[in-house]
């Protein structure tokens, strides 16, 4: 039973009927008859029952207005919509949509936003992206990204497989932005060598509202997953406030650095791979330096019992020792400054390195690299076995952890994987201007 | 007994003379008698012995080559050089330091960077600083700031009070970069209101390297402590990579953005409040929305049972469990977006709050503001108790709830003071420079 959202005698009246979320249903209210589809509620009044009518619209009713309820067709959300696939079978481009907000729609009644349930609705959102070539979708999943886990990127990894398979050049992910970057790691360890670009894609704003970043940043996604010449994951998203261009990054070098502005991904500690012009809809590779298209390689298996730990002063040390006992088999730590926690967490890591425990050490600065040898508390560390990671962003450390644990027997192993720039994940050489510039005042 | 970073036959040597780190000796080596101070080592070679010799140098000296070793004076660490205080009765600007690469020396024998052990040697690097006014100085402690703890905090806090008491009217704290921005979050909510600036200074490059920030920033420490108009904690670092200016930001709105560069530190949702320009030596208020000096209030305690959960997909869920049951009284969550984790937390997160556990949410984003009514995730974790900290930013959160703690009884309370801004940690309005720009190549 799916009833999301739905509390007291709105889900108490729904239940009597044996109705699920996405169900089609007509109804009979006041007189008015109207026929749509169940949606999920988060009304705080607990009798409003929410149905999207066919002309897009959600609609709010009380359950004391509706005199007649019946089912018309019940919802299947299938793992993978075949038929979608099928009805285009030469597709150039397939868009797997996972969720998030690029396919979302608001809901009327709360004023609140939902994941959309098929992909189709989002190509309607820019139906221009036809004429790059043929697209196909897919509606994997239907989440806010924020309920990603790693079994669900293995899925991701598989359809992407599929996609590939069906002899497509490029896949784009559809994918909320709360962790796409995680999501994008995931593909960029799982998908070691590639056929065409894997862009995710996803929006700040509702495609509904007016100044919704949706359609522009999904052109550029399915235009670089034509026409990109690398075989690479990577994640395409507004690099102004305005509608000037749209950033690729490199899925291992991205994070989301705000909370709500359209230009909130940018790469850290070094440049985004290209950016795609929109008013002359083309594609500008800001490096040479990626990965060339190669044969399909995909192996997505994640072992998620890893725990990121990132340092405060006054944080207890026992964590450490926690998290050793209760199972857990990696540890990346966010420490301070070039890689240091307070010195008596050494003790505790060599605990934990000594029972199999991989630490490994980033910096909660994120720009810039971890050096544990310019100072004695690094060198304690680096005593107790705590592996330095370089430049690697703490997040994508997690996902790489993960990925490293689930195919490799050995610590030396692991430690020789996590140290390795496997898919650009480590920057040898930083540049002046990958350090953004702030605003000092005039 | 204090040996830092001495083990093997070293170590047994040094105890067998009761020696202490610190203390003053005498020794011959090979025919020549030296005299300095004994210093920690983190040599790989167990039997080298460090000591500080009078002219400033640091030398290695390998144990077999020691005939005589003879203690000439013990280290005692005054928590308050009152004999330096008293030397500069009529002071107007007070150096306290903490520690930290500003109060480094490079150790000769391992190429390391040791804390230093006398605020003295500070003044030395920067000597031009006695022309700005009557400087004084007290040597609190001598650490790297990754072992900073709220308890120090408390004790850095009472310097400050002496200082302003001693009739100074500004207070410089020199301290390590790497929890610069906890302290001065800590001290600025223990000191809500000040008769003048309380200015954090540190370095990025150890003070007897030719291209250290140090004495630029000391300087501009001093001066701004001296001449600003405010009553603020603030932390003066390097603007540029250039020596033109030293950015003087409001001590809860900065993070360290960068490992290694001088000018790592910078004001995330917000402008610094001056800057201090180097070649005219002159100080340039930013912004007028500063707080004005006043009376001195202090009231420095804090509750360290908090916990910094920085969320990402596949964290455990059972987490929040045993933070719970092992008696954490405040959760900061660094969730994604824009105040998000995964919705199983959200049930977690209710156990919590009901236990009388107080959780705040952040953004891993850094930049702009959590609003958790825009999507389903949100609000369900409204539901369950958590409370939205605006645009705080995840460190400071976690200051705030230590002190917030350790201050108020009831849960409403709490709240209330954590929504609430006290000392600049929120800003209510963000402008679109902010954001700093980021390069996206040519």
């Amino acid at each position: 039973m799916n009833l999301e959202g739905y509390r007291g005698s709105a889900l108490e009246f729904l239940k009597s009927k044996r109705l699920n979320v996405g169900d089609k249903v007509r109804l009979r209210a006041k007189g008015l008859q109207l026929e749509g589809v169940l949606m999920p509620s988060y009304s705080n009044d607990d009798r409003i029952v929410v149905i999207k009518l066919n002309n897009g619209y959600n609609i709010g009713i009380s359950i004391e207005n509706i005199s007649e309820i019946e089912l018309i067709e019940h919802f299947q959300l299938k793992e993978t919509e075949t038929k979608t696939s099928d009805q285009f079978k030469k597709s150039e481009v397939k868009i797997i949509s996972t969720g998030g907000t690029i396919a979302s729609k608001i809901e009327y009644e709360t004023g609140a936003v939902r994941p959309a349930l098929s992909t189709e609705e989002i190509i309607e959102f820019e139906p221009e992206i036809r004429e790059i070539g043929e697209v196909s979708s897919e509606v994997l999943m239907a989440i806010l990204s924020e309920n990603m886990k790693p079994e669900y990127w293995e899925r991701v990894a598989d359809a992407v497989t599929r996609a590939f398979n069906e002899g497509n050049v490029g896949v784009v992910v559809a994918h909320g932005t709360d962790t796409m970057t995680f999501t994008a790691a995931a593909l960029a360890f799982s998908l070691p060598s590639l056929p065409g670009p894997v862009v995710l894609v996803g929006s700040q704003r509702s495609s509904d509202r007016p100044s919704s970043d949706a359609p522009i940043n999904l052109y550029a996604a399915v235009y670089t997953a034509k026409h990109a010449p690398f075989g690479e994951v990577v994640i395409a998203m507004h690099g102004t406030t305005a509608d000037d261009y749209v950033l690729i990054h490199r899925g291992v070098k991205v994070r989301k650095m705000h909370t709500s502005r359209r230009d909130a991904f940018q790469t850290i500690n070094g440049l985004p791979l290209a950016k795609f012009l929109w008013s002359e809809k083309k594609l500008k590779l800001l490096s040479s330096d990626y990965k060339r298209k190669g044969e399909l390689k995909v192996d997505a298996k994640f072992d998620p019992r890893v725990f990121l730990l990132k340092f405060y002063p006054g944080m207890p040390v026992d964590i450490v020792y926690w998290l050793t006992d209760r199972g857990f088999k990696g540890i990346i730590v966010e420490g301070t400054g070039l890689g240091h926690t307070a010195s008596e967490f050494a003790e505790a890591f060599k605990y934990a390195t000594e029972k199999g425990v991989f630490v490994g050490m980033t910096s909660q600065c994120l720009f810039g690299r971890v050096n544990m040898n310019v100072y004695t508390t690094g060198r304690h560390l680096l005593r107790a076995g705590v592996v330095p990671l370089e430049d690697m962003l703490p997040e994508v450390a997690v996902v790489k952890l993960m990925w490293g644990l689930a195919h490799h027997k050995t610590m030396e192993e692991l430690k020789s994987f996590m140290i390795t720039n496997v898919t650009g994940e480590i920057n040898a050489r930083h540049l002046e201007e990958y350090f953004p510039r702030w605003h000092h005042g005039t």
